[in-house]
């Protein structure tokens, strides 16, 4: 399997509303996407484009979200995980559990409505990181 | 300002060569630059090319690197900063202040041998972010 191009980078917050207001006004993002709801994995999101790449904003939806936790250590947010492209969802769960590393859960349409997965972070060096099926049409 | 590049993602290793034999053999990384020391920032750091950004591996260098206290707190390592370019450093320090964001220190060379900054992240969604002028001959 050869690295494929960096999606985005998960950025938890506990607030989009506010974290909107901040990409747009300090860090100068011309392009913030509409927020949406993704109730099966717990979580709002939010996509603020770079011009090579995206910010992924996450904020807890419902009682059993898993940002919850990070936001309990982490109050003001910050960044939760890193996702990288792959040609196939398959090929690449059977390329990581071959690796040893544990793939968390079976692949579902993320939030770019293409099959994802998550790799435990203490098999990628600390990185929670999630593994995304390239959209067939762009970015 | 507008929002620039994501030029990369740094993030903490106890171990750069260890780190590399990751996202070689596992990440399937393809083109990993040499690692070097930065006695300046109390690193040692290696890139990592993604099809359009890279990671910044960082190894504390010596016995007061700012590295010491996040592996401290996360011993296999994990997400540290991220790195957004700007053109013209100054222009960026004065920006960053003037929206009340704590900059630590004045800008200084960096990893790609541009002037860097760092934003406090209590300032930036809890996100330690570096601020560096975009090389003139690409990246």
């Amino acid at each position: 399997m050869k690295l494929g191009r960096l999606n985005h980078v998960g950025v938890a917050t506990p607030s989009i509303e506010a974290s909107i207001a901040f990409y747009r006004d300090v860090m100068g993002a011309t392009v913030i996407r509409a927020p949406f709801d993704l109730p099966a994995q717990g979580v709002k999101v939010c996509f603020v484009d770079t011009p090579n790449s995206q910010i992924e904003l996450i904020e807890p939806l419902g009682e059993a979200s898993p940002i919850h936790g990070f936001l309990a250590k982490n109050p003001a947010g910050g960044q939760h995980h890193l996702c990288y492209e792959v040609p196939d969802i398959h090929e690449a769960k059977a390329w990581f559990e071959a690796k040893g590393c544990k793939v968390l859960g079976e692949p579902r349409i993320g939030a770019h409505g293409t099959p994802i997965f998550f790799v435990h972070p203490k098999d990628m060096g600390g990185v929670l990181t999630e593994i995304m099926e390239t959209p067939r049409e762009g970015h």
